[in-house]
């Protein structure tokens, strides 16, 4: 299928399809809708060469994340834009406030040839990856990084999830803790599921048994976390270790402690997934399993640009994994 | 001056002319620089018909910020995301990094129609506002909020710095400090200055006498900085009293402090500028005036879509002031 059949197909002029294929604004609303309805249920491939062309004049790349109050992503930026500068690249940042919907608008605005690549995290709600499978086809070279699409053949640049779930996990049993409560956002994105599994691993190599009533999965409401963190403190067997997948629960966790008057880490030890930087300035002072966060940018550009210069298609299968560093705070010691 | 002479004048065709404004891929970079070299010359302004029948299309607007690896950045983007979703567009982010060229470069790049309007908060490094006005002759709607363009007839968005910098001080002055430091990054930001005016007038209206020794202007290296904090803390005559104007300095004399064995409240009491949300956690939790940030952010959008949608003028001189708060934590407590 090409630019002329799809034109013949739609009784249209091949500049005008060219043009509806370009978003000009020559073409009205409708006959744009009509092209990309026809062009996708006969699987047009929009040409490399006009793709190449474009990619001449946007010199940009965009990055989907879901969101930059977070001090994760913040570096990761960064990280990218170090990279982006110095090809002389130009970095658009989408937020998809952890919003599958959002996530596949901005997908299908990207499909415009807005950017040269596009590098994705994606959303906590994400569910399928058919806005990136198209992305894909559109020819528009996509690399993932930390919350990445398992199955897509697209290069993913992560970090030891599984892993360094089991080390985090490891060091709150070496430090005495029996019962060990494991708190996360998400069952749908790989790398909750790999936390948790290294959490797992950890209890049954210790020797002691698995307990649904202590591993939790919260929201996005920080006010229904605060009450589920409060009833997980006030129960009658509660946790003597809490291992937060994610930054935000740690922080709550601090505050419940601090409203019921609890002892970190004489009552409960905390641990936590982190790029926090004031993460030693608490009080007390916050052991976390720190994200290579800027090293990842950088990565996923790196890659990302590899496959803008069509330097070959070998990175497509490729998952770069930078590990993560356990740093001990006084939030976990022995007391 | 309208495009049928442009074209004249470049002796080329009215559509190669409109084509090379649009930045179609279609014309040569070479004659692209010629018509914008000619337009600019004969001060050709777009059309806002053109202007208008490209809004439909990119339902976009644009924000340029110096970082995202902060805390007061990340809930204004979250405000003016708030309004843009509601009006139906996508925001970009783009990033200076404190670097005028940058920002110079990324308001070039957005003469092109790729935003419906733009929200600006200026590096500390832009010292004059030029490319600023360029987008605005191009009758692109233009918001600054915080790092405002003083004397740019533009709307601004600002929290009241000169107030809260006075009620900074006046707090640490309450609650018995003699020698207070002013910490802050650069003296070409209006916001800088507010600040310090309103440090220096409750200094001299509590009949205390300025010293410059204790005015301290900070880089953007961390080692750097946390060398003139030791050097400040640890000179004979030290201050009894830090107000830092932004987050991470005072973040950087927490550090320095704990170095030192300085405590703070009872040797130094410590104020700052921070939307910090871990204030409260830290050891001592500290003493901040928090921004509003993201309301500020809501109200630049809310503006930004006035412009965009032509219902008037009458904002363009329009300075809104959202108050910030003074939230007393244990950092500045009399001991």
């Amino acid at each position: 299928m090409n630019l002329k059949q799809l034109a013949k197909e739609l009784n249209l002029s091949i500049s005008a399809v060219s043009k509806a294929l370009r978003d000009s604004h020559e073409i009205s609303p409708a006959t744009k809708a009509l092209v990309l309805a026809k062009a996708k249920e006969l699987n047009y491939q929009v040409n490399p060469f006009a793709s190449s062309l474009r990619k001449q004049i946007s010199k940009t790349i965009a990055v989907v994340i879901p969101e930059v109050v977070n001090d994760f992503f913040g570096p990761c930026i960064n990280g990218i834009e170090s990279i982006a500068q110095e090809k002389g690249y130009h970095v658009l940042i989408y937020l998809t406030h952890e919003d599958m919907q959002r996530e596949i608008a901005i997908t299908k605005l990207l499909q415009n040839g807005r950017a040269d690549g596009v590098i994705v995290s994606m959303s906590e709600t994400t569910n399928n990856t058919n806005h990136f499978e198209e992305l894909k086809n559109l020819e528009v070279p996509l690399v993932f990084f930390d919350r990445v699409a398992e199955l897509m053949d697209a290069p993913k640049v992560i970090t030891d999830d599984y892993h360094s779930g089991k080390v985090a996990t490891a060091h709150l049993l070496e430090n005495g803790c029996k019962r060990i409560a494991f708190l996360s956002i998400s069952n749908s994105l790989s790398i909750s599921n790999k936390r948790m599994n290294g959490y797992l691993d950890a209890i049954s190599e210790n020797n002691l048994k698995r307990d649904n009533s202590l591993m939790l999965w919260f929201t996005n409401d920080y006010a229904t976390n605060a009450g589920m963190i409060r009833n997980l403190l006030t129960k009658k067997n509660r946790p003597d270790g809490i291992f937060a997948s994610v930054e935000h629960l740690a922080i709550t966790a601090y505050e419940i402690c601090a409203e019921l008057g609890l002892n970190i880490p004489g009552d409960v030890k905390i641990i936590c997934f982190s790029n926090l930087k004031t993460a030693g300035l608490l009080y007390p002072s916050m052991t976390t399993i720190t994200q290579p966060a800027y090293e990842m940018g950088r990565e996923a550009a790196s890659i990302l640009f590899k496959l803008v210069e069509k330097k070959g298609h070998h990175f497509l299968q490729e998952k770069t994994v930078i590990p993560s560093r356990l740093v001990i705070r006084n939030s976990t010691r022995v007391v």
